[in-house]
């Protein structure tokens, strides 16, 4: 009896037993979207599969459009009180929070670790939420984004530090990111629109109301539509966390004493000062913020520099120190009172 | 003492905690592509979020393209031998396997429960794996599946049952496709070109170099992938689940004598006698899994009305009975020594 006791015991406190994670399910959904109608485009002939029957395709018809997929991990028992919901910044997906380049864990794997049941999604458009044909249905036609052109956007190095030879490219001297994988992180590129932020709204609001109460943690070009999908739903959301947020509401059209109920928590890397881009869209952020807390609401800031922590680039849950910057996030989270 | 140990034994088998998953990491990568230039485009300004300022795009450059995403989910103690990979079909995402349009949960899940690490996959050009600009990269152009073309297509009912209307749409009389949910399913699509065969065959043998030995599960246009990726490396790969593969190598070109050591199993639903375009697909498949026998192989049949299982469509892992299908694929893998 004692001998069972002690192998039960034992196998409670193995190291390989602590790390693994207890799931009740994985499973995803799509959410929002409509259904358009194309007309009077000519019928075509195509052959699918080599050894297939050649199918004549009419083009026009019934389309489901602008929804938005949804990847979840329930947790067997979640520490923190609501979901997370992860949203990503433009010309990515959902792949933003799953994996570094250079193949350590995201941070997705490191808030399960930590309690939350997660949810990572792909804006509409991107990813596997699908895309719809242009320009009957998207204004406009996609953006693609070349290796080299986040070189000096997602402040890895001087934008003219880039070159296609690695052995070539020029990064900040104490740049944390995984700079030998530059190129993996291109992989995660995805086409992207710029003229439908009002159906990434919409589809992302629909989530809200599906998925929340909840956390909404966001990134980049993500920033404007959590800040938005909490002003359009303040009794859904129970914090907001804007890594590199790239927009915000303008306090002169948005009324924040909406959202002063809810924490916020704005995450900056390094370089900012200098980088004019960056500097002005920070502006835009802390303009907000300030609307916030002049409502009486809680808008923190992470300001990694002035923590001493130096090097880190936009992509900063990709750098790597990326466990580093997420602990103090999951610290402000149990601060707020978001963890049982 | 005894009070501890009823406690830690009690726990070990309350029904919640047995329907837990103990997972050790998940995670993503993408594996193969490469680098194109592209040359000679105009540029252009582009404000990418509101409030920020114009950028100007160069259009030319170097793009990664033609890689593949895939995500894992490694159990804690996984039963079977090796990883279980799930390659989806055409228009569709890995999304195939994560759940059903009716909210169930997915074979990812069915078969994560049953003990195999599982890797679901994006194919090149779809979902998480981003596109390319064409014509100057894929040849050709997309094609977007209406809302409707898979009803026949997908034996949910006969093609002149389909109709906008919800409550006009005929389907099968024993059909098990969960009917109501069908504009649900329409929200999985993605466009796919018709031209990219080479790259996704070469994505997935990248994936197979890198992620197996494995077994390989695939659904419709992923069948001749799988198979072709088998006789690639057939050292890499343990079996071949194909559920209703739309295509398979034609044995006067390939030889079967090359994966005869790999046990293949073929599932095949409802409605397929009177359908020629099914019919006709069929004998493909069946003139490869005989060329496979007459070498020495094992190319076994799951023919579900010949169980008497009726009523399932092309989309079986959807249906009704999603879960009595995938336990007969199960006991198979067990039946051919996959399990431990």
């Amino acid at each position: 009896m004692r001998l069972l006791l002690a192998a039960a015991l034992a196998a409670m406190t193995l190291p390989a037993a602590a790390q693994t994670i207890a799931i009740r399910e994985i499973g995803s959904f799509h959410v929002g979207g409509r259904i358009a109608t194309i007309e009077g485009l000519p019928t075509r002939e195509i052959t699918f599969t080599a050894g297939a029957p050649p199918f004549r395709i009419n083009p026009n018809g019934d389309f489901q459009v602008e929804q938005m997929y949804v990847q979840y991990v329930k947790l067997a028992e979640p520490r923190a009180r609501v979901p997370l919901l992860m949203w990503h910044g433009g010309g990515l997906t959902g792949v933003t929070w799953e994996t570094t380049p250079d193949g350590r864990p995201g941070w997705q794997m490191f808030f399960l670790r930590q309690g939350h049941d997660v949810y990572v999604g792909d804006a509409m458009e991107r990813g596997r939420s699908g895309w719809a044909r242009f320009p009957e249905i998207f204004a406009g036609e996609p953006v693609f984004r070349t290796l080299g052109e986040g070189w000096g956007l997602f402040r890895i190095g001087p934008a003219d530090g880039w070159n296609t030879e690695p052995a070539q490219r020029r990064a900040f001297a104490d740049s944390k990111f995984p700079l030998a994988a530059w190129n993996q992180f291109g992989k995660q590129s995805v086409p992207r629109w710029v003229t439908t932020d009002a159906q990434i709204q919409r589809a992302y609001d629909a989530l809200v109301q599906q998925a929340c109460p909840c956390v909404i943690m966001m990134h980049s070009q993500g920033g404007n539509f959590a800040f938005t999908a909490a002003l359009n739903a303040p009794d859904k959301v129970r914090a907001i966390i804007a890594i590199e947020p790239s927009g915000a509401p303008d306090p002169a059209r948005a009324e924040a004493t909406r959202v002063k109920g809810i924490p916020h928590l704005v995450v900056w890397g390094d370089y900012i000062e200098g980088n004019p881009f960056w500097a002005r869209l920070r502006t835009n952020v802390e303009r907000w913020q300030g609307a916030i807390r002049e409502a009486g609401g809680v808008a923190d800031t992470l300001d990694l520099p002035a923590r001493g922590i130096r090097g880190n680039s936009h992509m900063l849950m990709m750098d790597t120190n990326s466990d580093q910057v997420a602990a103090l996030v999951q610290e402000w989270m149990a601060a707020k009172g978001l963890m049982r």
